[in-house]
């Protein structure tokens, strides 16, 4: 039973200095997180649906279930990964945790 | 440079019910849009930023890039899952396109 920690990133003031962060040194803390099978991340940048361009980034990040996901971000790399995102991540972003359908 | 369509459903009525129609009618019939190279869906369980429960599912078509996407949703079968799309989407569902990152 897949789990994924869905995080939707509202838009950031500077988008060029937001990314900068995000792939440099965020993305690589994020890879650091002991039990990550996979991480996948973008850009959304079309509201196909016509409404408020809310989120500019997801991030998802895969882990075997749900206690693989909470021991990785109880890690010592996990809450470095966590302190860094409340630093970076613009006001309204959102966190889920997802369970993938087989 | 793969692109997903990228849905977030809002919580619905009658969560078993959506969640038959959407596993056993529209799942199907979006694995027949042409051009599509992977299709993954769950439900959010847990909003860790203890903010609203927001959304209920989410949805991730992946395509070569966005003229494969536009091609598949042009198509006779992506037209009529869009129609499905709009007739099972609780109000305030969102949708985008989304750039995945190298």
């Amino acid at each position: 039973m897949t789990v994924k920690l869905v995080v939707l990133y509202t838009q950031p003031d500077d988008a060029e200095a937001f990314d900068e962060h995000y792939l440099g040194t965020h993305m690589p803390m994020v890879h650091k997180v002991p039990g990550l099978q996979r991480a996948e991340s973008g850009r959304l940048v079309t509201a196909l649906d016509g409404g408020e361009h809310t989120y500019y980034r997801v991030a998802e990040l895969y882990f075997a279930d749900r206690q693989a996901l909470d021991a990785g971000f109880g890690s010592d790399e996990g809450r470095a990964t966590a302190k860094d995102y409340a630093k970076i991540a613009p006001p309204g972003s959102r966190m889920f945790v997802e369970v993938v359908d087989d």
